[in-house]
């Protein structure tokens, strides 16, 4: 069906592609209906530009639709998922049947998007990430020299996300021409009509701002979306927007255009008479079928070992830097990794992969939720994201890592900076939530290496491990603490003092590890015997292998963190030990409990409870 | 020495206003070298617009600088706090002395500004959310029908921050005319050039797409500066944009436009040329004096309890909508409260307020971002800012609320659509991680009310209380648990049920509270006692008092939340215990741990583990 004409498409395929548009409105009331919720007025608006994108500009294939030979698609407003369903499933990707089966337990077809269905590269929802993810794979598709496209639909309500103009920023700057973005401007939002309603010229003004050849239409006239979408293949050295003026609920005046209906199922009666308004019923089997969940997720590709790790052992380094090494050594052996920064590569030292390998890295500049939503459409693409700031401004892109789960996207996220340890610049920079927040992103690991050898084997080992993974490195540098032959298993944790006569375990990792170490030097030289434990691997942790530490130390435990109190370090161990039926005899947590502000690193550690001498403190304690 | 004349500036205040710069620009030099850090070519861009700024345009009580008589100023490009402190004392809130502090671990001068310091409103130095904050002073001094007006100053780094357009889009909608934004593009950023560098007509064409009186100028240039802050003022029904032109590192020729020199401080010798470049040595007094921390910062203020709750107990109301009628009531006996509302207020019910009070309700539009920020620029004027969208869609404006808590602001938010009890629209709208975030914000509580009656009166505490406080509300309508005379106090938790003979504690909140219930009278039919304990306030905690409920069934305790186990109920319940020296005996934590999908909430809750099936289960393993 797709037929791209120089002279236009002809009245045959204007004519196909309105009946495709009719299929699909009345797809999604009638699923939307049967599901007894959904947003079918969200669907009605976009019907002509989902038909003439789908069936006459898109290359799809059926058999391979989230292959890097498709063209793909993008609905960033992700409630119109019951109009992409029926998109795909006239695309011959699934039956129309299994379109019924919408938002229903059973059903991979859920109530928004995610990557179990076929033709689905990421997961939408939240608004406001799509077009950063169709500027990923756009950036992919040219990585691979690939000459397919990327269509992403955008909501009018959802361009007041500030991420869609980070998104439109980046796409206009990298001249991102295989990327097509379409706007519904329906001019309803959710609870009431949008700032701009249908006012086209302020979005004509915003596209063409960020450099986008931008047209405004009509969008449901299905001969100007087809001449629209050919002209955006032809537009050359820019993204182009299609700025479609529309009207929720088209096609049944009960609705159309009407506040108070976005949400809303038709009823069994009106769903009737919006058959009826629309051209009458179509066929769709009773049968809904099996389901036709994809098989198989997109996992990172295997690649061979990188060149170990070579510092000398005498001298200090800190982890964020050791990390732009890893990712130098691991561009050599993994041609699919690609790096991203948010203007900060020179304080995360990914610039040091940016010099070897400058075609692979993309400055994000300071927009961190476009950042970590690209760093989906990468992945979604075979690319092996390193995305990286300073852990604190990661709390920016929070939605977009807990999107990336939900899209059981592969990426990996490295924050620099954290905790108190960082000094002068005070609390603005300082991480200090990031390990909670990362181990409250399902399926994630969460990596807080203590030295630069276990920074680049765990950096490697983020490479091979699929899921959301994030690394927290340190400001300061720090001494070498392990061989290049030492392995890091995922879960894993390292002894790194021990006797047989240990009195108390204390667990730490990255500066906490080494203000441990100076503790139970102290300690030992007055007789009490202290195991420590770098907690490399914060999350999922081996509950029963480190209770048997604990054991092996009475059950008395202290743990260190420069993070809050609250689910980090402790938590994950109180609740890992739990698990396994061994909680602590004798606990003390040691985090920062009080609001920083500037200082020296050193001064603010011991300020802040967290230095050498609290630890020997708590040790004594309980010992 | 803020002088607006019709006739423009006198060359006298020409002369004066570019000492000032000169000094100011002196200032940040000497401050930042004496801290061995900092940022002082990114103050030198901004030396003659902070001058026009602060000694012609603003009219500031040096007395009362946070005061709502004070024009006000936020320095969104927190990074260049120092010339932010030489402002605010030459405007003699503190002598130039104390600005030799910076950074110092007792000063209160810190590397990024903080309203510790007088004259701050909110902290800064996570770019991009200045704007915001500036929007929501205007907001209120347009509420208060002040004369005062608000100035913000911009870096152009900070301006690919897509929350820097919600604001400026915000601003455009609500005719902000008492706002004016100075832009210092000064086109390098902190590891390269920014985007658009010196091609200020992008930045021209973003603001005036926004419906900004816009003008591009020499930002070096006073006089053009002091005309233009002139026409700001004048400029009627439209913020301003002065979109300046500068030079980073400007009047020092060994660094003005070099790259490298983002965050560095001059070694001595360096400062001296600087300081010979830029006209001479200034005297600064050897003594750095006293601290000038402002003694008390702003607490919500009182005001008479409410009516009373008046639901019926025999009728189900839904947490989110009782909500919508706290508010209601809390409008009624509170003047200061403001509503804001990320385009669902329909769903978290904030219409309700709405309604009965629509000048005191803002509509955020889909912009979580900004709805945050906003919140904190009204709460420094003295409202009470309660702000509302789905729960999961807070985590888009973690970083906001981080912020928030570095700004000591007394800021309410409320979360939606809790958990996978939402149903049918499935993982991207279910919050699994909000009750994690919310604890790692410092001096945050946390509520998760499990009936209307508990409800309204935690949304009344939230309006007492100093900080920021999240509730979280559920979709789903609940039985009401309590009369209108119970009290909530924060810490706290209610015992529901109980007996002399409980075998285990079951500790829940929302809608789990209410399957523990089920799963109680459904164990104590089969004669084992469960003592049930609703949990309403997530934190703090009271460690000790809830230590004696699980002492009292022998140290045997499930928790069950709707949400992820990382950093929620379970693990703060775990801490908190062990905190007080009583970790349980025998523990079961049910949470949601697979991702989830669509269906029936009553499907879902069963499907992940923590309906009254799964807690009867887990009480008979360990009872």
């Amino acid at each position: 069906m797709s037929v791209t004409s120089p002279a236009g498409p002809s009245a045959a395929t204007i004519d196909a592609i309105k009946e495709k548009a009719r299929r699909l409105a009345i797809l999604s009331m009638m699923s939307t209906t049967a599901a007894g919720s959904g947003h079918p007025t969200s669907c009605m608006s976009a019907a002509e530009l989902m038909a003439g994108t789908f069936f006459y500009a898109m290359k799809i294939d059926p058999k391979n639709p989230n292959g890097n030979d498709s063209d793909r698609f993008v609905m960033s407003k992700g409630h119109a998922a019951p109009i992409l369903y029926a998109a795909l499933a006239e695309a011959g990707l699934f039956p129309a049947s299994r379109v019924m089966t919408l938002r229903e337990f059973s059903s991979e077809l859920e109530g928004h998007p995610t990557p179990r269905i076929p033709g689905v590269d990421a997961a939408t929802g939240s608004l406001g990430q799509g077009l950063s993810v169709a500027a990923g794979l756009a950036i992919g598709a040219r990585l691979d020299k690939s000459p397919t496209r990327v269509y992403v639909l955008l909501g009018d309500g959802e361009m007041a996300e500030g991420q869609i103009w980070e998104a439109a920023a980046f796409a206009g700057y990298y001249k991102l021409d295989n990327l097509t973005v379409i706007a519904d401007v329906n001019a309803l939002g959710q609870s009431q009509p949008t700032m701009y309603q249908h006012d086209m010229e302020v979005y004509r003004k915003k596209f063409e701002a960020e450099g986008f050849a931008t047209e405004v239409i009509d969008g449901h006239d299905v001969a100007a979306v087809l001449a629209a979408l050919d002209r955006a293949k032809a537009a050359k050295g820019r993204p182009q927007a299609i700025v479609a003026r529309t009207v929720k609920g088209h096609g049944f005046s009960q609705v159309a255009g009407k506040e108070n209906w976005h949400g809303k199922p038709f009823p069994k009666e009106m769903l009737a008479q919006a058959i009826q308004e629309r051209g009458g019923p179509i066929d769709v089997p009773a049968d809904p079928g099996r389901s036709y969940e994809r098989k198989s997720l997109p996992k990172p590709p295997d690649f061979p070992a990188p060149a170990a790790p070579d510092y000398d052992p005498g001298k200090a380094v800190a982890t964020r830097e050791a990390y732009g090494f890893a990712l130098k050594r691991l561009g050599a052996v993994n041609p699919h990794i690609v790096a991203l920064s948010g203007d900060v590569k020179n304080s995360t030292f990914s610039e040091i992969f940016q010099n070897a390998y400058p075609d692979h890295f993309y400055q994000g500049y300071i927009a961190e939720q476009n950042l970590v939503s690209l760093a989906v459409g990468l992945a979604a693409r075979g690319k092996v994201p390193f995305a990286d700031t300073f852990a604190c401004f990661l709390s920016r892109a929070y939605d977009n890592a807990r999107m990336a789960a939900i899209s059981r996207s592969n990426i990996n996220l490295c924050g620099s900076h954290c905790g108190v340890s960082i000094g002068e610049d005070g609390p603005s920079q300082m991480a200090l939530e990031d390990l909670a927040m990362f181990r409250a992103i399902h399926g994630s690991a969460v990596l807080y290496p203590s030295d630069a050898v276990s920074t680049e084997r765990l950096t490697e080992a983020m490479a091979r491990r699929a899921g959301v993974n994030y690394m927290r490195t340190s400001r300061p540098k720090t001494a070498i603490l392990y061989s290049k032959d030492e392995k890091f298993p995922i879960p894993g944790f390292k002894v790194v003092r021990q006797s047989p006569q240990d009195k108390v375990t204390v667990i730490g990792a990255g500066v906490t590890l080494h203000e441990a170490l100076k503790a139970a030097d102290e300690l030992k030289a007055q007789g009490t015997g202290v195991r420590v434990v770098d907690l490399y691997c914060v999350k999922p942790i081996d509950g029963n292998a480190l209770a048997e530490q604990i054991k092996a130390t009475g059950g008395r435990l202290v743990t260190v963190e420069d993070h809050w109190p609250e689910g980090g370090i402790g938590e994950a161990v109180l609740g890992a030990l739990s698990q396994a039926g061994s909680p602590p005899a004798k606990y003390r947590m040691l985090a920062v409990r009080d609001m920083p502000h500037s200082g020296k690193p050193d001064e603010l550690v011991e300020a802040f409870g967290i230095s050498a001498r609290h630890i020997a403190a708590a040790v004594r304690e309980i010992a």
